[in-house]
């Protein structure tokens, strides 16, 4: 099962066969059925997780009730609560899976070992940090700037894949925008 | 003028005098008049950029023309376009001058070289990082989720000492809403 993710790090780090098997020797294997959660509101995220096949959402809930999505997970990609997982404070946010996912996981303490031993792993870890901050950026000027049309294309366009796995009604809360609008959206662009 | 960046090195970080000095040597000194640019839109982004002493505004241009900022700079912090930093590609945005700004800079090559060979600028560069995905994380979340209402208390409860610093266009722009929604906001906060 962890294949998969020796996999990953060849073709994304310059971590070696030897840091891959003492990364992967503390990872915690595990498993979500659909709906259930990786991480709830008022918890502590304690993990670092790598998922292997799946799809999760990691989402807020608004004053009025309503879901908010900030963001989809999706295989071979990490999760985390970072505030809630670096201050050791309650998670403002869920983590949800959307389908069954598989997952692997490190404890902090486990993960912060790993960083300090392994200087690659440290170099590839601040690049997917900083490239976090790029596409949340990029996510905020659309959220703030873009039409409900624009923004639909926008998702359309970058998460071709995820357009067949998602209900309606989570895309609407990853955009911003009503159900009704987003229907309404889809509606008029079939019929273009 | 370097003296109230070493202030803030001591408060914020742990490096020893003898870091601080080592970063302040190779820190470029620079003053911005009011509206002057930092870096404009399609400009690589060659610079880290610590604000000694004003206030500078992070901002994109919609496709209709309309200004959108992502954030605010003030005195004491921190401010690049990371991706284009990184990346050495185009910035998809403008950083200006709001009030007449004094900044220190360094290069992209003296500030590598800097994080190679002082760690605790290294780990204070991570955890200022991190910290950004955070309050991105949570502005991200605000601005999806909250009522313009809500979205203006946010802004007043979290920058309350730049109101006055700032005209009520930049902070609609902030905020993602028109200039008209806030001025009647703010009428009826007045009147409350």
């Amino acid at each position: 099962m962890t294949s998969g993710f020796e996999i990953y790090c060849h073709s994304h780090t310059n971590l070696s066969d030897e840091e891959i098997e003492r990364i992967v020797s503390t990872a915690i294997p595990g498993s979500l059925q659909r709906n259930e959660s990786l991480l709830q509101q008022g918890q502590v995220c304690r993990h670092k997780t790598f998922i292997l096949k799946g799809l999760l959402r990691t989402y807020g809930i608004a004053e009025d009730g309503s879901e908010y999505i900030l963001q989809f997970s999706t295989d071979n990609s990490w999760t985390l609560d970072a505030e809630s997982y670096h201050l050791q404070s309650a998670s403002q946010f869920n983590i949800t899976a959307i389908e069954r996912t598989e997952v692997l996981q490190w404890t902090r303490a486990d993960f912060d070992r790993l960083l300090t031993d392994i200087p690659a792993l440290n170099i590839y870890s601040l690049q997917l940090i900083t490239r976090t901050t790029y596409t949340g950026r990029q996510r905020l000027f659309t959220t703030l700037s873009a039409s409900p049309e624009e923004k639909y294309e926008d998702f359309v366009r970058t998460y071709p894949d995820l357009l067949a796995r998602l209900p309606l009604h989570m895309i609407a809360a990853y955009l911003g925008i009503s159900l009704k609008t987003l229907t309404r959206i889809r509606h008029s662009q079939l019929h273009r």
